[in-house]
């Protein structure tokens, strides 16, 4: 059975990964290891470990918040997080919701929400879906949002 | 026979590997190997991975968007695919195109299509052609707009 | 017994370590391993010494000044620590108090020991009581400050 | 014989590379090996192959442009180069020239030119005269331009 | 006997390792070994290799220029440097100065005199007196300059 791992963080206000959790469970079976850690920039290892201990892929659910330092921190997080890729050759799909990408608490949850869902499916497609991943290349996906779409020529 | 890995993304609002392949196919017998990820983010591992199944050199897609966030992901991703080059001792030949670089959808497609286009030959050449290149040192080549050529003294 | 590992520097103005330790000390029994350097940069590669000398977990202390070269010492510190994580597959609880985060000495002082108290309670759940911190996923923890909560809807 | 490995880019509008050439073969007798990518981004994994395949020291010629993603394409690269360099132990010196540090095209290609000549003198020093380099210790030496020189008390 | 590697640059305008190394001398018994290299940017692989060639800690001088890329430049240098250190466990002290720290020369030969010197001590104290560092911890020391001492409640 693939196994997927998420990574959380107590300093985030929406609880991602129960959301993810219960989308991937919607759409196969699959074993989840869950991991929670204070902030985003505890991620990177956090998310390591559970490749490390038998995860097929992972999520990294953060929520940054709005100001110049914490923009920084996302990155090193981000960083981070590519760098845990590529040491073990495993995808982890970044679920991060920057506070400043809604005006409110409410359309911030639903943003969140929503993400969570859709990079669930994502994490789904990486895992048994590859062929109909090839087939949205370049389609302009957006996860919790309306999708760009494909540029109209 | 020389295999080339292309990696590209479902966030991106264009078709640029099918351009490349094309491109690719018309100019030498090449196997390919396609993934799709669903951002810039996931391309590093994607594209260390294709490196290391056996593709001889990769290219990776993506059309990262005009905001200051959008940048910094960019960054994070063009770093991850340096590094997944740096451990391979292979090339990743990265085909971003920001959308900030065009005023409207059709010209971004433009630039897309013909930046794919002309970064697949410089995967042909780097694979079959080094002379070419070589010749082609400091003469100010451009992908997909003009060439700025050579400094005029 | 578990082991943490605290770095500190002599640039930061606020004996933070000091305060975790005793921190430590009440919530369980830990062996301590405590190592002071210069400044923020000098932080990573004694973590990872401490870490790879058999420490559990590092935290790791900093007072970051309040210019942009600040800023970027300290995104280097960050991103060094989460290397050393990754090479050893273990936390380093980052704890930096930047000294625009407060108005006065008095209010930096008030943040930097609550931070640091709070941080080892992190540490304390990290190593022996992780089921709690999954129960805190998603609630908008704050370490030094009121707590943000979770999203209201 | 001492070997020097050249990478540069179909992208600069000046061929440095062939200028360094003919310094360092003035200057002493080296092998040459020279190698030729498409922009700034592909310079680290060139400069690596040349050193693993038995250059002792690697030069890296790259022409950023003058906007803000210009820049970060060539903290990119920069960064790489340095990863490089301590994955094998041996220098790359780096001989980039911004479209921003001239005035017009000719005053860019005279400064590519010497900066080019320069560097070259820089790698036949670290090959051969390591002396005469630590003689030149806190002097204010410019590439490209005239000499700081050291500070006047 | 211990053993100091110094790593300096022909760009500076000051000479920081001699002081360091009077400082060193007047301080105990230690070997050193100092190589002089072209910029900031090739002092982490001449750190990596001081330290690999059997030195116990070493000394990074460096004197950045004012402008953005300067500041962009010593960014890669530091990080370089943080990565030596990891990739061998051993301290690298960074003794930067930049330009836009001083008014004029000659406050700018008095900061990077004494910045060597005092950044001379705390290699002194990693090496010998970790006892006296960790007392230090948390009081607000200052390399170049006056203490901003610990904060007052």
């Amino acid at each position: 059975m693939a196994r997927v791992g998420l990574a959380d963080t107590t300093f985030a206000r929406f609880d991602m990964a129960s959301v993810a959790k219960k989308e991937l469970k919607s759409l196969c079976s699959v074993g989840i290891k869950h991991r929670t850690v204070p902030g985003i920039k505890d991620l990177p290892v956090s998310a390591l470990n559970l490749l490390r201990e038998g995860c097929d892929v992972a999520m990294a659910f953060g929520m940054p918040g709005p100001e110049p330092i914490d923009k920084q921190c996302a990155d090193q997080a981000s960083t981070g997080l590519i760098r845990a890729q590529l040491m073990t050759g495993k995808h982890v799909v970044e679920v991060f919701v920057h506070e400043d990408e809604a005006s409110d608490d409410k359309e911030l949850a639903e943003l969140a929400e929503e993400r969570a869902r859709e990079h669930a499916k994502n994490v789904y497609r990486l895992l048994f879906k590859k062929d109909e991943l090839r087939k949205m290349a370049g389609t302009g996906k957006r996860e919790g949002g309306p999708d760009a779409g494909p540029l109209r020529r």
